[in-house]
């Protein structure tokens, strides 16, 4: 059951630009949609690759980066399909937050999703039940977001299939990424990556940069990852794409221990600059309480070895907050 | 007329921790009090030097250098006395936010206060009328604040009294900051600098990075600074301070052309980095349009020349966001 | 499993008016209830009939009409049951608002419900499984609403069965609008009248005019129509009934292409009043960008052949807005 | 004092359209501006109207028909200056409110205004001090707003002075709306058009439908009026205008006994259309308790003879809402 | 100047129950108005008296007493003049809020008001210039509210004068409460008690429990109090009254010291009942951080020797909050 | 599946102090977690005890009890396990608020949880499959809350096992409440008690005043019963522990009629003091119209014969509002 319709016709050859309409009644609109941005470049005989960008509305390289693309492709260039989401969650995108204004439910925890459900539950089951099964590959292009700054990275998401593990680390590596990290999120089953690889797509992920802006340099390293991933499957030139990144720069997340979580409410001050080299049990940085100068700070320490790979942006912080994230080497099989 | 107490004693000597109390009574609290704090540190026959952070809530490197400055120093290192008010917008830097959460007022639109207005008025009222009259100079912490990042700067605010204005530019100097800018607000008077100066006060400003974070480099030149700042005055002893910047570096906001605002909606990406050289009519950046991607962006451009001084950090704009700022050279008399 | 209660007995002649309590335990009232008003009159020996108004908090016409007939009505003039549920989501009538301030849900997109749902979950749950099972018939009293004001019409709800299809178009015309069309909102199945049809309800719905605010000539449609299909099922003295609508007067939405949606934030301008008769392609409206002169307004145009039904009442749009409804000729089997 | 500044020059021959920034300093810009749109058509030697709409947010034929002008009118038509400020509370405006989403004012409640206020007052502030002073008229259209509806009519707003009354009439008149107000707002000297009197310019206002939506009719009566207006002044050739209103036709809100007000909560119910002649003492409708159908409505009544003249546009009041206007015939000098 | 009116006629002898309607414009309604409840009862030949309540919208016993005796109270009972303001802060007292919510502000901290200003600004230039000059005396029925729950007791707000400080202290002794208190509110000149004894009226001030809640204790004193005062300025037969309260048991707050403020965010766990004994540097409670149980709670301390006045109400705390307040003896001339 | 992760070892001897992480991924934080304290004191070999407070964020005298015992108890005093989970709905512990900010839920709502679901479905579910397996009993502290005020007793949750219930009153007796009862929340499966007793574990409930606020009486009432629960498992030494309560005092809610719901807007006078014996039919209180004092308040009516168990704190009702609660004698087994 869906009640939603595009007018893209995803087997017609060429370019088309559009939108799904998914109704929505609320107060303020009884009998209109919610628009989603959906292009399709179709042309000769290649896979299809589905290019996601916008999953978190405040993640700003992925949604420019593929807007580009979208009106400077020519059909001609192109061999196979490409199905083109640059702006998924539409109203996190137009509001500027990770999460939607309209339910308040982040996307990427919704997979597969519910026809029946809220706006953000009905947009993640049009994806997986509409649009996914058209295609071989999925690229999901992340940045840190408003709350975190991120060292720009392509993301493999585990696949417990060998052989489809083998061909995600081949396309994430492809991708061009200065670094490349296994990325989990704890095991958390709801993202459209891990969907995608449950789904059997050739899966890749982004993370670029963030802190709520737009990065040059992530953006200049996410508009050539693109083509180049488009390259490895043969449906753009090869001719125009960066060699991959080298295998032995791959990286993971060591679990609950690779985050540092705010143990007090204050500002987090840090005492590393990205990409740092730290130990387990230094301290990371320590917490003020600006309102009271009387008390001192409190230390936060790293729970793993590795390097700073990510810091919260905003300086305040409440308990629980992420105030830093440790990569450490990966030491899975990555052939 | 004030309802305001606090229970320092500005006349004894040694180190006093403790608050001003302004009663304060919404729907939460009838008869409670938003607590400000403030420190004093005197000992032997200097001048009395306030030092503000905290006006906006959302800049950290000051507030944090003045606590750790308040709890570090001993009485005996201390030739005057030091005012210290940390966080002066307590409600503001309590949130995290620039402007006040309980009337929405932005305290450096506020000066010189009201004691029968909201809050925030009562707040710049007290500093105007009861910290001010007490001292010589007047030292305001800045740093971007969340919308905005700036290349770390000693700022001068314009003083028409020549004298006052030689004796400014020297105290910013002795600073120590990486650039001295002159900034004027557009001839704003309701700031806590132009009210400082037009009461006769050496007046110092800085601008530390800012996004909304806490910067590693800017934190170290804020607490170098402060301390700078107090030897030139004879406060600490002058063997601990650095070096003062060189006067050939001063820049200046070159009015409502220093400013490039957003002509439309979308998100901004800039095309320079901060200190980069910028012509006035170059582009500056472009707005992008997320949510349609048959839609080109919207180049915005430069209406000055000079160095990118501070850009926007969130990447989504509206109309009459200031998305990138330039500084020029400043061509008035600094001796 | 149900936690609510009523003081009804449904099995008791004369009026009652009461209420059903659900259970709610907010932060503002731990151990109370939502009270939705509830009232039935009983006597002799006919079929029972649900009215159903309020379904959506900003509709009125039929709220006032069912109060006026529940104090108006004796029970010797009633030959059966009927059950008025006048106010079914009674926070968002409390409120004004189509959907409810409670959960932000759409009444009339949670059928069947859920009894361990939020508050409007069992209010649907409630209807469909203790209201329901008792009737023969359902009408539900809809008008535009705050966001469309719309032709006064009589509403078809498809069903599969051809026999109860038949008994419904009999019923809708015996209420008498001005007009009748076959609404199916794309084959949405979470409504009150799509649940009562397929629960073998003879099932009527209505749009009445709307625009937030009470029609005189709407309400007088509404007070004779409700009249009327009682009339219809024996329950009122069919002498009181107006003569039923003609059978030729059917219309229906054509689809997503009956809906005209906003392709940009702006004011909607249309350019033709509701009956008019417009050709698909043809242009249905504007769209002015009010905060910037210099852009010309956007047009938009209609994608179906037919009449307008309905429009949007707040000239402010956003994209996915419905500007313009418009409904064409039915050409289903009526008998 | 303003920090205000536009790049129109108001000396200038020929079109332009700008804005005027005033720099605003909330949480979310720093440095940025809230831009109004301005432009003015300057050619030969005639006299300065300032034609203003978006005084209230919501309020939308008057922003449409000014926008269509400024785009289509060729400086060669104009004799003399015209300056337009077409969304003049462009917050309002962008939001659709009548009031101020940034700091909640009803702009036509604010004038002089003040400089050194809000935004809103810091509006106002700029149009009495910098545009009122370059001009001869002013005229302020208004619709009825998201909770009037009003017949479309020409307003006087009254001034002491004898010839300036004689000559504000003339020109209200030649605007040629189907009927003419007096209207004192009950004495209110905080509106732009009484300061406009009090400023010595000749002054038109207007009232068009409203209900929060764009009227056909409303719309068209607009347009003709601006021009009709401009022809008056000799601004633009009076071959083009239709003959003024026949004086006749003048009407004014009686006082305070010209409002009826809720005395409950509830939904109204009117009892007549727009237009329709009532009597003091008349019922004029009823409050209805939709959530207790066992309550009886209230009734209301008129509080002065004359023709319903607007009318709430929402059905939910509270007490104190204004359900009806009534106007009643002018009895003053009109000549 | 102002826009108000009351169809109360002050000098028509007889009860009257009506309003002062305030125009009003915000969004949600034009031209409607905030409603004031008013009521007079005139007869004979006595003083007036202004018996004000709902000055703060969350203390009922004042709304309550008043209501009951303008319902009550026969004309021919009265010897004098009552007006009454039973909800004067009507908005707030229909929000259960001591502040209004429609401009966030304390009605009683705007006194004497603003008749341009916003509408609670408003309402206390009616109270001011329009309602006090009408009178001999003022009585203001407060309670704690929801934040505090103060041991009932009859108020004294200080006056210069000697005498009327003598007749004001009479009639607070007059009112019967089990406590008397002088409350100055650390000097704020912006109550309505001190705006009524600047005017030379005779002044009464109450704090009847409070918590947010109707305390069936405080309402009873509360009905007896206003009585006694009515007859004590002869408007109602002496031999109705209670006895006056003993001179002897005359408290004040201690200034600042009174008042117990927050240290901490957290819960506070009072140590002392109210009405107990306690002594200046005793322990008053302690504050828990309950989202960190490895935490060890905060102690605070009295400031001045006294009773336990008032507590605050809701458990959770911020910095500031007034935890507890002390009454002390007042050692002033009461004669 | 869960990401939750803790760092305490439930089968280690000692006291561990800590948190359950679950990871949470709104706008402000996209990679960290909600931190819920967690304790675990072990030694020796008797039977596992869950300890809970904080299942509603605004009933204080459960955490601060737990919160002392964690921080108190030496591991040699027990005797077996006991688990502590003292503010278990975190976020609503932080914000002083029944239901959570995060989600809007009523975790006492949402048993037994759901690890896919909002942060607040996951909290229930984590303590219902993980926690709720370790052990053999479950207390769960709840106070009044905000909106109630209670007479401090101990609940007994039905059980359809004899045995179980035997076990559970046993075990609620000897925590030695003033009054005893029997709550089942008119049969709602979704609390925490409900669900502990359908996994076979004996199950203890308090309510503890409440009001907002800390009640000293009830703190101590609270801090001894949780120790007497201690000891009648065997876990503390008997010795310490007071004699269990009579059981002969044990009390019912009649179901909905025990409960005195609203029945219109306005503030509730009540009539009885929290204790008072009454009678089904007699007059409970009344509400009052306070904006319009010409209205007469409405009475409502106690539905149940028993004593005054419970009443609402906020003077101000809406329509549904508990105003009163009954508990009456409990006539079932409890042998």
């Amino acid at each position: 059951m869906t009640t939603a319709r595009t007018t893209i016709d995803f087997d017609k050859v060429g370019k088309q630009i559009g939108f799904v309409d998914i109704p929505h009644s609320p107060h303020e609109d009884a009998w209109g949609a919610t628009r989603i941005p959906l292009a399709v470049i179709s042309h000769g005989r290649g896979p299809t690759v589905i290019l996601e960008a916008g999953n978190h509305g405040d993640e700003y390289e992925g949604p420019i980066a593929l807007g580009e693309l979208i009106r400077a492709l020519d059909p001609g260039e192109v061999n196979g399909r490409i199905i083109f989401l640059p702006a998924v969650n539409t109203p996190a995108v137009d509001a500027g937050r990770r999460t939607s204004p309209v339910d308040g439910l982040n996307l990427n925890r919704t997979f597969p999703g519910d026809p029946a459900g809220t706006i953000t539950q009905q947009i993640s089951a049009y994806v997986s039940s509409v649009i996914m099964p058209l295609a071989d590959a999925f690229v999901d292009l992340h940045s840190g977001g408003s709350s975190l700054n991120i060292l720009p990275s392509a993301i493999i998401e585990p696949a417990a299939d060998p052989d489809l593990r083998r061909r995600n680390i081949e396309a994430v590596l492809a991708f061009g990424a200065p670094l490349t990290v296994v990325i989990d999120n704890l095991g958390e089953p709801r993202t459209s990556t891990a969907t995608a690889v449950r789904a059997g797509l050739v899966t890749i992920g982004t993370e670029m940069a963030g802190a709520g802006t737009v990065s040059l340099d992530a953006l200049d390293i996410c508009r050539r990852g693109v083509r180049n991933v488009l390259a490895h499957f043969g449906v753009l030139d090869a001719a125009t794409a960066s060699p991959p990144a080298r295998p032995d720069a791959i990286l993971r997340i060591p679990g609950h221990d690779g985050y540092v979580l705010a143990t007090a409410a204050g500002v987090f001050e840090p005492f590393h600059p990205l990409g740092a080299r730290v130990e387990a049990g230094q301290e990371a940085g320590r917490i003020h309480n600006l309102v009271d100068p009387s008390r001192a700070p409190e230390i936060v320490r790293y729970g793993a070895s590795g390097i700073v790979y990510g810091r919260r942006q905003p300086g305040r912080v409440v308990i629980g907050n992420c105030c830093v994230t440790v990569a450490a080497p990966y030491e899975g099989d990555i052939t």
